[in-house]
């Protein structure tokens, strides 16, 4: 498999919809609105203030990602990422594609770090998947996001420089 | 000195900017723009997203924060405030009393736990005065946030349950 990371068009909206509607229905992996529309939830991924991706493989995209200041004034320099990768797609190195190229982008755009501010704890996946890049846990946010059957579970903060 | 803390009205927004816009442009304890405009930093400060709440000592207002969700979806259930204190009024607990009127609010909105996310590390004093109050400091973001003398200096995530 050969996956291709490119910038996010107007034609993509379909495809980024069907890779981020699904994740942010099931509500297990980011603290978002469950029932936010269509229209929010392309707003909040493709808006002004990030950077959108995707990852194809051919003519289908398996992945999605941005990536935006984390704080404005003196914290510009630290850049904040989210990935998201279609449920068909899951184990075939998509997210990890994804994180590889926007680590190498993120150093074109200037940016000194990285911070993901709220990784689940129980997204185990995820979390390893971050520290094999060589982010380290820098926060351990308790009991801060509800997860629909696991109940109250920490959060993450977690950090690497570029 | 009597404080009273009140919810904002649309009347405060002189006084308010007055308050927020030495502190935003000074850019040393909050990661904002420093050249954004009034109307941003209003919108900023008084967003929807936001209750904002003004502290007076009889006609004057002294100080102002806000409180919100953290998080949307299952981080609901976190709130985040911003304090600023007029320059002209540090020093005598005008934010200790808007901290004491938040975390009372906070109960009273249903919020779990309250959350600092970008406590500059070298604004010693806030740091204390949130200590004061039972935060802990829960995480800890290296060189986070460049301040404008002192270089870039670390970014502390505080947090208390409620």
């Amino acid at each position: 498999m050969t996956i291709r990371i490119r910038p996010a068009e107007d034609g993509d909206a379909p495809a980024i919809l069907g890779i981020i509607l699904p994740v942010i229905r099931d509500g297990t992996t980011y603290a978002l609105d469950t029932d936010m529309s269509d229209a929010a939830a392309l707003a909040y991924w493709c808006g002004a203030d990030k950077q959108t991706f995707v990852a194809e493989e051919g003519d289908t995209i398996l992945g999605t990602y941005f990536i935006r200041p984390n704080q404005a004034g003196g914290g510009r320099h630290v850049c904040n990422c989210g990935y998201m990768t279609s449920a068909t797609a899951t184990g075939r190195g998509v997210a990890r594609s994804m994180c590889a190229h926007s680590l190498t982008h993120a150093v074109s755009e200037g940016y000194r770090s990285m911070q993901f501010n709220f990784v689940i704890s129980t997204n185990e996946r995820a979390v390893k998947l971050w520290q094999s890049f060589g982010f380290d846990i820098v926060g351990r946010l308790p009991q801060a996001f509800r997860h629909p059957s696991l109940g109250y579970v920490d959060a993450l903060v977690m950090h690497r420089f570029l």
